[in-house]
């Protein structure tokens, strides 16, 4: 990679990289056409280039689809010894409905970083869920002058990860209910025999449970006790305490509640044990479950977080599904069925590489929701950035919704996961969400916005700014230095600006700066690279901590994050909340760190709180678990995890048109 | 592509295409294993090379994942003026438990057909749902020596099209009953301003509908009188009509039948069309649908018919999905759903390139199921490998189950919607599968097989072969030569081996040869394909015929295909059945061709009635329709359309190893 900084007073036609330089268009067209264009005038930078760019020999991509590859985690290992680039995660205020440009600002970053300033930088964004695509949702591939082309390749299916995790997910579903039904219906001895033929030795598989039950794995089948056999064979799954749903990446608001097996064919004969007892009257095997969107699944946020194939094979086996009768957690391993998801995603684990509008490299990987998940891309996405950059470079990672949730969860749950050290926080603000979060009046989509957001207000954003301050404060209780990007609209007015600048060095910011790469690419977000540049100099990696410890207990954990990072008063837990409590630390799932489910738009659990509340508490109504993916998480408040449609969907504008091109999407 | 057919008294190391020839090992070692073989030790041929073999320039494929490409439709499109290779269809005898090898021989043929005799060869299947995988049945790569390599990246994923199919037919059937919410509760002009805000033109999915309702579709949404605008907000769909399910490619017994909306939140206020009525009182918006496995999609069977993007644009939204309170048809472009389903669907009409154990190029593409679909691989990919093959070549393609079912849509239905004709139909059938067409006892999986099927009987032979015999004579009735090929198991002694081949030619085969490609690969399928070279060279596609016009009415046109193809006295239609042909005629479908949905098992709708039955009659319970694929599907007998799991399911062998190979795929 190249690295040799432009100078301010070039006026070649060629960007710091050699490219040629981006030519924005004013008025910015739509996403679509923007990335059209760029694809068609200017082209995209073919795969072989963008990898030599990043000093990948060309058998070390796999060309992936039109103008995407996948890089395999081979890329990393083999540069262990390479030291580690600056890791950048880009965070922002809690989002309003005006938008803050989080993507956009993470994309722009990186295309001043690498084709502005020359250092080598990547990209690591998440998969967006294409299920909001048709719905009420935009794109996630940044926009304008700041966005991963081609989008709607970006957009649409991209390399397949999000389908194998529907297919990998719906698999241990279907494994749960099958097994159910054939367990209710067959004796401890008949279902030893179907499992396990005698001819047959112990799969891999097998021989994790028997492990885990403590009988030697290396017996054959016949070898084990009757009652070994029917501590293998019979999970004796309740039904009640499964929290496995299926998933589908659609918004499709019927399945959140449903009831399944209610067909002619799914009744059971229920297994009598005395053989001379007539045989029971046949029960419908029905059952009351859901569908969450496919990126709410636990198969993702293993995905995430998993640092290698064997620990995804690892992670994914040890998810718990339900619990026995006798309160014993059923893992995927236990049905299973651990081994055959390690497969359904071993090309999802390979991260894939795309580009921005100014040919930078961009890694796109995992996609987990932000508040029943941890809302971050992979650890392996960025720790193979790290290394491709290497020391001069970059890795420019997001963190979803605000930074009390994306942010706290990036340090606590996915830096613990990798222990990657970032240096710097970039915190996104806007002027005009930052008006909303100062009592500025509600917004709603389709209308003219008030007049308090399209004229100067300065008092607005000084006393929105309370938001961001709080945020940068969080940030620094990491040890990291925090950049705040003020992310331009053409209706700011100086003062505005300077408002947001000011409260940001007030609460002690490191640096604090316009961008306008929504409209200028790169260019637009010169001096906050400069200033990030700066930032990570600044900073040692030595100074980066965490904000709990995982041994302490599940509620200790709760409190530091409810009265550090959201300023409550205190947490209420729920009388089931302190049962499950209970349940988790007694099956050993108490030293998991904690990742809360809650709202995303305020600090505190209520959605109409701007700014920056106190005087509040957190109620917790119940804890889930993913034991695979190694959190707990608290749900407080309502969580919505599948999306309905709306009246007039987004479908309705997208087509093909007479030249087989995409039209309508964003 | 090489042409210079191999001297059979070669005895060099390379085959005819220059490549190192196969080396089999006996015993045959697992496919599995014969796959990581060939790719570890022989080595894949670059695709870059493969391409080149077809005479494709680089930028003429798009290499998609691991030893994968998609190839795009201009490669057909420019080779217009090639005339076509000659076209050969792949079909079997009636299946049974003991498996006739029909992909084995599809790829074993067309490994000998290129690697052997050196001629222009492309093999044209299907993908495989991926679903059984993880069940109960084998892979779909061919088998032994005789496959589609690498297996597990044919078994898994592929490039992703059949988890494009699930994408599209699940945002139709979100966007089916989200509809029918919004429309319960928003009166006609509430419904038209969401729909059509008076900012925005009409989208063109919009002016589809506009024409079909006959409103001049160039009017803005204004311009519409409120009549205009009643008829087009509101479909009016009538819930118990709606025969559109969802679908999962996952084998998952309990979503057969299930009860959706049942949540807390899709519970809607009925609409009033009078405001000064006090509001109703809120109804839960539930239905009770079922889920289909994702191949049994009228969407898959759209893919397998489409003939470009526009065709297939213009399929997905005209789909029927379900008809008006008046009758009315309601597709997916009323919907507003039609061209988000095509863009959805612009990578899956790209048929997938793999290669051969021998290095041979393959097309896998689209897998409809073969009972309520056509069972055939798609229509763009035959006319490109018939393209890239050119006149001296082939196109090996394969039809679904028995010849009675996937062979007669192969003809009727697949060659009526391309325009193809084929010269040759090779027939696969096996002693042992003969001898159970001819009274052998029943098979038991995981049983060793009963005496019968070991040692020689070659009356059971002679009588099974009534079974080949009818479907020699039916093959016969459109015009192509038949060549059947005898796939050898190892007990097979020659007298039972003739015994086949003289009931083939005595039913009027052309030309009935022995193969062994499974345990040899092309070499043992050598003479086999001399036999359909020779019948290709004897025939004229001109002799190509249909068995029926589609002018016919619906109950003529499902009384040819079941006197002449099965042979049964007569039909007998249900009073549903009756009723629904009236309906298809009354709404333009009564000229679509005939798919019936029958057991594969026999030529009757009885299972067990095994060889040539006679005296037997169709009962035709309904007639459902693929509109947009564009057939009518009688169904005769119990069709079930998403499969469940067994108590010890393949995925228990399924895993990955230390070296991060996979393991227990078959």
């Amino acid at each position: 990679m190249s690295s040799s900084p432009a100078s301010s007073t070039d006026v070649a036609s060629t960007n710091a990289l050699g490219y040629p330089k981006l030519q924005p268009q004013h008025p910015v067209p739509t996403d679509i056409q923007v990335s059209q264009q760029i694809v068609q005038q200017v082209g995209l930078l073919p795969l072989s280039d963008l990898a030599q760019q990043l000093g990948l020999t060309p058998d070390e991509i796999i060309p992936w689809g039109i103008a995407k590859a996948k890089i395999p985690l081979s890329v990393r290992d083999t540069r262990r010894a390479v030291p580690n680039g600056n890791y950048v995660v880009v965070t922002g205020i809690n989002p309003t409905p005006l938008g803050e440009g989080k993507s956009t600002t993470t994309i722009g970053l990186a295309q001043a970083l690498g084709a502005v300033r020359g250092r080598p930088t990547v990209a690591c964004i998440r998969q967006p869920s294409q299920g909001p695509t048709f719905g009420i949702k935009g794109g996630a591939a940044g926009g304008g002058y700041a966005q991963v082309v081609p989008m709607e390749e970006f957009n649409l299916h991209l390399t397949g990860d999000i389908h194998a995790v529907t297919a990998a997910n719906n698999l241990l579903a279907a494994a749960i209910d099958t097994r159910i039904f054939h367990e209710d219906a067959q004796s401890d001895q008949a279902l030893f025999r179907r499992l396990c033929p005698p001819n047959k030795p112990f799969s891999p598989v097998m021989q994790r449970r028997l492990r885990k039950l403590g009988i030697d794995p290396h017996k054959a089948p016949a070898d084990l006790t009757p009652a070994e056999q029917s501590k293998f064979a019979r999970l004796d799954i309740d039904p009640d305490t499964i929290t496995w749903q299926r998933v589908l990446d659609t918004c499709d608001r019927h399945l959140r509640v449903v009831q399944v097996g209610i067909g002619p064919n799914e009744k059971v004969t229920p297994r009598s044990d005395d053989p001379g007892q007539p045989a029971k009257p046949r029960v419908q095997h029905d059952r009351v479950t859901g569908f969450d969107i496919t990126v709410a699944s636990e198969v993702m946020a293993v995905l995430a977080l998993a640092r290698s194939l064997p620990d995804l094979r690892d992670k994914l086996g040890a998810m718990v599904v339900a619990y026995s009768r006798a309160g014993e957690p059923v893992t995927a391993d236990d049905l299973g069925c651990g081994g055959a998801l390690a497969v359904l995603m071993k090309d999802a684990i390979l991260p894939t590489l795309m580009q921005t509008v100014e040919r930078t490299p961009v890694l796109v990987h995992a996609g987990p929701f932000a508040n029943i998940a941890t809302g971050n891309s992979s650890v392996v996405a960025d720790e193979m950035a790290l290394k491709m950059v290497g020391p001069d470079g970059y890795c420019v990672t997001e963190a979803g919704f605000g930074a009390d949730i994306g942010m706290e969860k990036f340090f606590n749950i996915k830096c613990r996961a990798s222990g990657l050290k970032p240096k710097c926080a970039v915190i996104v603000a806007t002027v005009r969400a930052l008006k909303m979060h100062g009592g500025g009046p509600p917004v709603s989509a389709g209308k003219p916005l008030q007049p308090e957001y399209v004229q100067e207000n300065v008092e607005l954003v000084r006393r929105g700014a309370a938001n961001l301050a709080r945020h940068v404060e969080n940030a620094k209780k990491f040890g990291v230095n925090v950049v705040v990007a003020v992310n331009q609209f053409q209706t700011d007015t100086p003062a505005e600006i300077e408002a947001v600048r000011q409260a940001a060095l007030e609460a002690g910011a490191y640096d604090a700066v316009l961008a306008n790469h929504w409209a200028e690419g790169g260019q637009g977000a010169a001096d906050l690279a400069i200033a990030v540049e700066k930032a990570c100099a600044d900073n040692d990696e030595a100074n980066f901590r965490f904000l709990y410890d995982v041994n302490l207990s599940i509620e200790e954990k709760v409190n530091v994050i409810a009265k550090e990072i959201y300023r409550a008063d205190g947490v209420d837990f729920s009388n089931t909340a302190r049962a499950q409590m209970e349940k988790y630390e007694a099956s050993g799932f108490g030293n998991l760190p904690i990742c809360i489910a809650k709202t995303q738009y305020s600090f505190s659990c209520d959605p109409s709180a701007k700014g920056a509340p106190t005087g509040f508490r957190v109620p917790v109504r119940e804890i889930r678990s993913c034991v695979g993916a190694g959190f707990l998480y608290p749900i407080c408040g309502d969580i919505m995890t599948i999306p309905g449609l709306p009246t007039r969907p987004g479908f309705y504008d997208v087509d093909i048109d007479e030249n087989g091109g995409v039209v309508g999407l964003f």
